[in-house]
């Protein structure tokens, strides 16, 4: 891919001071074209902090969407870094966009800003949640989309496939259900209309899984709406922070020791999650991001575009149906 | 509380070859009188075995619902340990019921059989989760109802307030409400109406909490529908194992010293999970339970029973609203 990632450099609790230090080592270490969206007297400030100006474009934005706005705030609001950006990218200006921004507002914004892609209904957050097992668990969706319908939720389950075939490497990936209970039936009723649904799809379905199978590598993909999914995703954070600290604190083992599965678990290691269901492929990176985390989100957005992710979801929602 | 526990001898995976040791230890070793619901043959050759025959009332049923029945399957069957269980419990023959069955099944039974508590519109599972910070957070409902309304969770916030004022020893418990941000109107339309519901309820409302506040100690009590805090509940005990695995695989600690974090969220610490809002005490032991976990159960229902759980619950919704 030869057009740029292009970096909301004003998202995230931490802005252009995390932001463009993280895509200039992505330009730099990674190899990765980026470019910058933000307000450019900062922007250029930071850059020069880091000897890069003149090294990568930016492109000015007057307007910060604020880390606690919501979807409409920001998609009401004028010329942010989050519309621009997204602008950039329907242009083919760019190839991915990056932000750390409220989730909320890039979703809202991208869905206005690139546009869904032909047929998707809506679109859905997939984040690889590595297991116990030394593979990963596609989460999918994890938070964009709070209330969907049934039918929905069956197609996220085919673009969980399609994300998990490109990141995982997994020919056919299988889909388990998030419920209550692995038994057939077993969940709310939004739930057992989606599992009447998931057998007719084109994708390998496992059948319901529970809590306890996010990390313990039972399937590829999990499958469930924006609320649960968003809720399960921190849940795994702070139960990973809050076991650590425990042992830590036991004498068990020191925090050193300790690092290399909190890094397992940290934004910096899986980038951000990816949002699938638009014309465009955008990334959208944990709200505390430091600059380590947009290198990697960065990465991750250049990888996911050079593998084609738009047009491998776009190929799997066309599919014929599994009769 | 001179009434015994009555104890489902067929409940959970292990039926009475554990359920009948743990009665027996928490007769002699805590004090707790107990009685033995069941098939009376396999009860009393267990009995004889732990050298305690006579020592423990049995009561014959004659069915054993199986571990993967739904409610109303439950319900239908004839005279099953689960009915009979329940009906001594109406009947005041028992201070409070313990079962390691399928969860569904003992909502459904105790629901018919013990009967609901005035002016409550539906049942919820509480439990109490160890935090990072040395105290412990009430989860509810934890699973006992799937499809709640507004109101109804609304509810399960009063009646975990109660818990948490006997079980944490807290006078006034903060209650969040699971959501998938903290800042006020974040959610889904579900949680968005309970949030405007839980301000006029004689409680104190901290607001909204997210999935990483479960284990962090940030309120007393976080309530939810059902079907979450089902897989939330399931989701820390998968995430903590998880962890702990990887933790001893890394070699950075033994599993000997990890024995102790294991231990707080391992179920035969907490016992089970209380099913608030009928008429009588209701402990829903993990289906996998064995003796010591079925000992744990047997105390905390006496306790929940001897503490006045039912009449607490009564008075925390017959309260005045506060306005």
């Amino acid at each position: 891919m030869s057009e740029p990632v292009v970096v909301d450099a004003m998202g995230g609790d931490h802005g252009p001071a995390e932001t463009v230090g993280g895509a200039v080592v992505a330009r730099r270490e990674h190899g990765v074209p980026v470019v910058l969206v933000g307000r450019a007297g900062e922007i250029r400030a930071e850059l020069a902090r880091h000897g890069a100006v003149g090294e990568i474009d930016v492109v000015h934005a007057d307007e910060v969407v604020p880390m606690g706005e919501r979807g409409a705030g920001a998609v009401a609001s004028g010329s942010s870094s989050l519309k621009v950006g997204c602008e950039l990218l329907r242009q083919g200006a760019g190839s991915a966009f990056v932000s750390a921004g409220s989730t909320g507002a890039v979703v809202a914004c991208a869905i206005r800003g690139v546009g869904r892609a032909p047929a998707v209904l809506r679109p859905a957050l997939a984040i690889a949640l590595p297991s116990v097992t030394g593979g990963a668990t596609v989460l999918i969706d994890a938070g964009a989309t709070s209330d969907p319908t049934p039918e929905m939720i069956a197609q996220f389950a085919l673009l969980g496939a399609s994300y998990a075939q490109l990141v995982l490497g997994v020919a056919d990936p299988s889909v388990g259900l998030l419920s209550i209970g692995s038994e057939p039936g077993k969940g709310n009723r939004l739930t057992r209309r989606v599992e009447e649904l998931l057998p007719g799809l084109p994708l390998r379905f496992h059948g319901n899984v529970e809590g306890h199978d996010v990390l313990a590598g039972t399937v590829d993909v999990i499958v469930t709406d924006g609320f649960t999914g968003n809720i399960v995703l921190k849940n795994v954070e702070g139960s990973v922070r809050a076991v650590l600290t425990l042992v830590a604190r036991s004498g068990a083992a020191g925090p050193e020791a300790l690092r290399g599965v909190a890094r397992r678990y940290d934004p910096e290691t899986h980038g951000g999650a990816a949002l699938l269901g638009l014309s465009g492929t955008v990334v959208v990176a944990h709200g505390s991001s430091r600059a380590a985390t947009i290198t990697r989100a960065c990465v991750v957005a250049h990888d996911l575009a050079g593998g084609g992710i738009v047009a491998r979801v776009r190929d799997h929602l066309a599919a014929e149906p599994v009769t």
